[in-house]
C-alpha cells in the first residue's frame, strides 16, 4: 500500500496524510467505556435507547463493533484496552479494572456479561474480572463456550467437543 | 488414487479389492448402537467399564470416533446413521427413532446426550429426538453451542457470537 500510494497516487498518500493526523487530533477514549469517540462520551454511553443495567466487557473497540454487528445486545460496554498478560507486563491496573469496578458499581447495572477472548489471556482475565466483581455482589455472566454455528462433529477440534460435552444443557 | 493403484502398484491394488471384500463381509452394525463392528454387540456397547447411565446420540460412526478422541465422555451411544431430512425423505423412520426409544427406556439410561450437528438437519434432528424422548419422561441434554476454543470475537461469524451471547452463563 505504502508504495502503492508514493508511487501512483501522491495525491491520494497526502489525503490519507492529512485524514490520519485529524483522526488523531479528534478521536479520544470514550470517559465512560474507553472506546474511541470524538465527543468526551461516546453515543452508545450517551444513548437514551441502551438497557443501562447490562454492562458487555470487551478487551477492543473492534471487539465492541463485532458485539454490535450481531445485532442481539441492547446494553452498555466497558473495553478494557487490552487482556491481562503478566509476560508482557500487562497487570489489573494496565487494563483500569478500577475504573470497571467503579463503572459497575454505579447502582444502575444489574448483570456484567464477560465476552473477552477465548484465548489463554482472554480467558485469565475474564476469570479474574469475574471474581473481583462478584465480591462487589453483581451478577456477572460469561458468553458461552462450545461448537460453532453450522459446526459438524468431524471438523471441530476435540477441546472444542469436549467443552460442548462438559456444558451441555438440558433442554 | 484409483490411477496410482492401476498404474503403478497393481499388487497394492489387490490387496486392498482383498482387504475391502473381507471388511464388507465382516462387518454389521452393532445390534445396540448401530455401530460398524465384527460382533453382534460392539466393543463400547459390551465393556462393563462404560457409565451406561449415559446414552449420546450421533449422526454417524465417524462422530462416535470424534467424541471418544476427546477422551471426557464415558457413557454409551446411539447412531442414527443419518439426520432427518424431508426434502431427502429422510423421516423418522429412515433413521430408526423406534429403535432409538427402545433403546432409551431400558431402565437403566438417566440422560440422553444429543450430540448431532449444528447444521439444519442436525438441529431439526435434535429438535424432534428430544420432544421424542422428553415426552417419554427422559432427562435429555444438548451439547453447547457458543464459541469454540481459542476463538476471539474478531474472528468469529456473528450468528456464533450472537448465540455465545444468548447462552451465556452465570460465574
Amino acid at each position: 500500500m505504502a508504495y502503492h500510494l508514493v508511487q501512483r497516487d501522491r495525491a491520494g498518500a497526502e489525503r490519507l496524510a492529512g485524514t490520519l493526523s485529524e483522526a488523531l487530533k479528534r478521536l479520544r477514549h470514550c470517559e465512560r467505556c474507553n472506546t474511541l469517540t470524538e465527543q468526551s462520551q461516546c453515543e452508545l454511553c450517551s444513548s437514551p435507547r441502551r438497557d443501562a443495567s447490562l454492562l458487555c466487557v470487551v478487551e477492543t473497540p473492534a471487539d465492541l463493533l463485532m458485539m454490535e454487528q450481531t445485532q442481539v445486545y441492547g446494553g452498555l460496554y466497558f473495553i478494557l484496552l487490552g487482556r491481562l498478560s503478566p509476560l508482557d507486563g500487562v497487570g489489573p491496573k494496565e487494563i483500569q479494572l478500577d475504573k470497571l469496578v467503579e463503572r459497575a458499581a454505579d447502582g444502575v447495572v444489574k448483570e456484567v456479561i464477560l465476552a473477552t477472548n477465548f484465548t489463554v489471556e482472554g480467558e485469565a482475565t475474564a476469570h479474574y474480572v469475574g471474581e473481583l466483581l462478584r465480591s462487589r455482589g453483581l451478577k456477572v455472566t460469561r458468553i458461552a463456550r462450545g461448537m460453532p454455528m453450522g459446526g459438524e462433529l468431524e471438523h471441530v477440534d476435540t477441546g472444542t467437543l469436549a467443552q460442548a460435552v462438559f456444558e451441555r444443557r438440558e433442554i
